[in-house]
């Protein structure tokens, strides 16, 4: 069970690399929330998303046999992007099986650090099965986007980050809203934000086609959602949230959080015009959370985390264009 | 004459307002420039540029009778958002000359911010002439956007705080980079800088049309340019340096550098892509600078500035589409 000394262990790995994101304010939107908001930025971490943290923390572990030889991962791309820089990093060949329609920037990226990029489709492959395939036949080990001991507590270095600088600031969050996918960024940093600030309530934002860990936490069970469900966002389009993650995040968050692909767009514009931040609509979910009032923020210290940045141009110029 | 300790003094005054920007780095532009490069992401400000510290700064520093008057100012737009914003945070009645072909973004925010706006033909019109008519008929206090001891204090806080992070990161510049208008900025943060890094070269950087600084740099006195210049950089359109802010830098900097638009556009594509940061013409002049390498960034530190992050959407999308 990961606990929060193994991401005090992981903050410490991740020294190393420069990983500290800032925890910013802006006055637009404490004014529209009526309370206090901290924003983590993860759009401006190493590779545009929160997802190196897990990644370095899990590679820079593996045994000197291991590392020699590779790793496998499968991700829609952020995911890659960070094995494949924490590959670079640490000189370990890295494999990535990722939908042939992700974003092209996520796509290239990949591929400008070193990965090597194994496409499936989306909505008829298996992109789990082609890789442990992969995995198996090169003897490399299988880095899982969440479902691993060491990406949670790799991801919550985000939750204690946040935490720590929050008191430093000595604006400690009463509540704090977390992009969920898989789960591995908010069970990590649930961990870790509630071994730091007990009293703070914590949420899981999810798109509203993709709440499988809202209806998870619903029926108190894992719950698989229908492969028709669609979304903008592509970075949080799991079916089913995983075992490890779903223990913690049904022990520690206070609710799950959906919204619905207008409230993303709506809150791409708010960044670019009042933060002045790219987000990809993965993450900003739990901007569009606040924007769209679906929790309240008056008079109380909100913290979001804004997962990363990694959006290709003409989305984002299509979202800029739609009427508000 | 401006010192150190009307910088550090201003500093002191602007803790009440929280505009403590942090110090971003990022591997892509590392790998581009063969050096480290600190980013002091000004577009995240308040206000979305750092104007808002010499305003406050100013304003702040008024006699209560001063105060009761209310201010006048002239600008481009983000020196009249930090005007507004300032007086609405103590209480001043602010009014704004300002282009009427200012981006929509900068007017309509400073009215937002409850500024009067009062419009003038950028290219006919005599903007200075017109604020001091209103500052005369009300016994309004006039508020330069650079040419005043307490403006130039105030955006000198940027070189300050950019110099004690880096020398807390263990990462001291061995050159930094300052977008320049009329010299507020570049003046203010290369005395900051040179009394905690005297090592460290301070340039200023200027639109290739609007060069007056570099001209004036080369002559050794003050240069005016002529009326036919044109630049992206709405930000950046001083036809000649400061007085106060040229005696400054003619002492201070190691030189000056000037960008194409061209340059510019490339600019903010990079900080779309890899920064995840918005940013204006006039605040990518530095990072420009870097991509466009005109100066030597191997194997150093460089610092770079980014002013400001106000652009309409219209003109972000226009840049974005751009062939590169």
């Amino acid at each position: 069970m990961v606990n929060v000394a193994d991401i005090e262990a992981a903050a410490a790995r991740l020294l190393d690399i420069s990983v500290h994101t800032p925890l910013l304010q802006n006055a637009e939107l404490d004014r529209l929330a009526g309370g206090k908001v901290l924003i983590k930025p993860e759009c401006l971490q190493v590779t545009g998303s929160f997802k190196i943290r897990g990644a370095y923390n899990r590679l820079s572990q593996l045994t000197s046999e291991q590392a020699s030889n590779g790793v496998v991962a499968w991700s829609s791309g952020n995911h890659a992007q960070g094995v494949a820089a924490a590959g670079a990093m640490l000189g370990i060949q890295t494999t990535i099986v990722m939908p042939e329609d992700a974003p092209r920037a996520k796509l290239e990226n990949t591929k400008r650090l070193g990965g090597e990029v194994v496409t499936y489709d989306r909505y008829t492959g298996d992109r789990e099965a082609l890789a442990r395939q992969i995995a198996s036949e090169r003897n490399a080990e299988l880095v899982p986007s969440y479902e691993h001991e060491h990406i949670i507590a790799g991801q919550g270095t985000v939750g204690l980050e946040l935490a720590d600088d929050a008191i430093k600031m000595e604006l400690p969050p009463d509540q704090v809203l977390i992009p969920c996918g898989g789960g591995g960024l908010s069970s990590g940093s649930a961990l870790a934000l509630k071994s730091r600030l007990s009293g703070a309530a914590v949420y899981a934002v999810e798109p509203a086609d993709f709440d499988d860990t809202a209806r998870s936490f619903a029926k108190g069970e894992r719950v698989r959602i229908d492969d028709s469900a669609r979304s903008i966002c592509d970075a949080l389009q799991t079916p089913m949230p995983g075992e490890l993650t779903f223990e913690i995040n049904k022990a520690l968050l206070s609710g799950v959080l959906t919204v619905s692909d207008e409230e993303v767009g709506a809150a791409i514009r708010f960044a670019f015009k009042n933060l002045k931040l790219v987000i990809e609509p993965g993450g900003a979910v739990a901007l569009a959370a606040i924007l769209a009032g679906k929790l309240e923020t008056k008079g109380v210290t909100t913290a979001i985390v804004l997962s990363g940045g990694n959006i290709d141009v003409g989305l984002f110029a299509e979202i800029q264009a739609e009427p508000r």
